[in-house]
């Protein structure tokens, strides 16, 4: 069983850039982080994870507080995130999967009827007890650099398990979903259940913010997004909002038909892939809810652009900070992950970029 | 040397529902085909292709005849699409690159520098005689159904050369558009040379409609796209106009920040994806361009949809017939290509339901 630390466990980082962006008040620069910072473009990561697999890595926290650390002692990002993956409160549950290199996460028996939902074990926090130490000593090692905590959000974990693998068309997720609703909605509570616990470890344990990836759901029609997805990514959102003092990021690639359906839904931070500009993403969900507040969106510099000669980039970040003015905040990010072949030292050069542009 | 069929070789299929539709005038019934209809969905098709190689296939007139058809007889469609593929022109103007099974297109020597673009063959219509060939055969082959020509756009085709395959994110690829921009024009104005001297083989022939397929241009934001991508689609259509009566379809993957961009390079019917539902689309387009018409749609099923049962599925066919009533016409298609495991007798149901339920 684990023993979440007491609520006084979370730092006093009230005025770290990124959570006073992310409450919608004016940071003393915009903050800055990259998605996949911990990760293969670094060679102090790629160093510490031979010959160790993903899920094994996930679930050591002296390799998950070394990796999730080090961009923050490189580049000196505003938050850390979490090292962890998507599928792992899956696998700590006991769902045989395995992450192939070069293909990625492999499910052994896909779930695709209603008995495998019923089979599919949730997540106990006790199994993520390792992740909640990990957060523990990241506390300590990070002096008043935020840390992210991480988890996946139930459509792309039940993509996963319905294909048994990643996929470009998620067909058999479709399939399910629009041929047997209630099934999926079972699937899809599950899949909620296992996230919430794995968020509450992280939470318990002291992170100051959260991000829910919904990676692949870009892949939906807003229509099927409202009926199938919403719901429950809402229920994240809802079951944490105790936790207030955690701002809550919400993330999805090719999301800009769903942009106001996935805010709706309850975080507090918006992140917006590089395919709508971020004045634009901020006058759509305006449009949409022209009583709330103006959002607080993360991105979206586009990542393949960081290969195109540092003169390029520097004008690339300067425009995306331009554009996130028109938000109610912003902080500054990738539009998706760091691409493994980036050269670590651009993304060391944005921070620093936005820093000097950026501090009052 | 190609001996072009002279213009007379076209048919008179005016009244043939796709050109009716596609000239926005009201057709006796909504025209429905299907991208990637001649494919691995049909055990026909497989049957022909087996032991021999994609590229060989697209060059051998009787399999593309035979192949091309085979949709046509089996499930009633609106139009046959020529079986060919996008890099072909690549391929018979000399590039070396092959398709490997579950793979795609892979280039031997990718393209990156302003050298490489120099040392780029341009197609030259004798090379792809075969092709006209393969389209005179078709025009016996398939009495009264019109014969969609076949093109890919010259993003499409740059990304895989840059790449020098399949690529998620498209990295070298942004990396030379932004970083070397001349280069980048150069390599696309050869790109477009070929392209067009591979379409106008084909409308010699006497194709009675064409699509050119951009089917990654998607990963772009709309700033890009009008940079980098629209002057050199737009040539295409530009130096096609003077074939008048050989309507154009322009197509692209998740590209709803793109469509009214997309529909200004000059194609007759714009296809649409699966995120944006046509009566949004038609609106978002008539928004750009209040003065133009109403817009011709294709679309927008998705493929995936296919795989959920009839119930669903003539559910979404009426739902996609209903928004496609909002355009200035409507050619029902899926939002992306068959996908090869699917159920070749779903898509028969599907024209026979769109003609019964469209039929005047």
């Amino acid at each position: 069983m684990t023993n979440p630390a007491p609520a006084s466990a979370r730092r006093d980082l009230a005025d770290a850039p990124l959570l006073t962006a992310a409450r919608g008040e004016r940071p003393s620069r915009t903050p800055v982080w990259f998605m996949r910072q911990a990760g293969r473009s670094l060679p102090e990561y790629r160093r510490v994870r031979q010959g160790v697999p993903m899920l094994q890595a996930c679930l050591t926290p002296e390799i998950v507080c070394e990796v999730t650390a080090q961009p923050v002692r490189r580049h000196g990002v505003d938050a850390a995130i979490l090292f962890s993956d998507i599928v792992l409160p899956l696998y700590a549950a006991g769902v045989e999967l395995d992450i192939v290199p070069g293909t990625g996460p492999v499910v052994e028996s896909p779930v695709r009827t209603g008995e495998d939902v019923a089979r599919l074990p949730v997540l106990a926090e006790e199994q993520v007890e390792s992740v909640g130490n990990a957060v523990a000593a990241l506390l300590g090692e990070l002096g008043n650099t935020p840390l992210i905590g991480f988890a996946g959000a139930p459509f792309t974990l039940a993509s996963y398990l319905v294909e048994g693998g990643p996929s470009r068309n998620h067909e058999r997720t479709k399939a399910l979903m629009h041929g047997q609703p209630q099934v999926w909605h079972q699937l899809m509570t599950r899949l909620v259940d296992s996230t919430l616990a794995f968020l509450r470890v992280q939470v318990a344990a002291g992170i100051d913010a959260l991000q829910v990836f919904d990676s692949w759901v870009g892949a939906l029609s807003l229509r099927d997004y409202r009926e199938y997805v919403l719901p429950h990514s809402r229920r994240i959102f809802a079951e944490l909002a105790d936790v207030s003092d955690v701002p809550k990021i919400h993330f999805g690639v090719g999301t800009g038909e769903l942009l106001g359906a996935m805010r709706s839904a309850g975080a507090d931070v918006l992140g917006v892939d590089w395919r709508v500009p971020l004045d634009e993403a901020a006058r759509r969900l305006q449009a949409a809810e022209p009583t709330w507040r103006a959002p607080v969106l993360q991105g979206n510099l586009d990542p393949a652009v960081l290969f195109a000669g540092w003169d390029v980039v520097r004008e690339e970040v300067r425009r995306v900070l331009a554009e996130g003015q028109a938000a109610g905040g912003h902080v500054l990010n990738l539009g998706h992950g760091v691409l493994p072949d980036t050269d670590p030292d651009v993304l060391s050069r944005i921070v620093e970029f936005v820093h000097a542009e950026t501090t009052r």
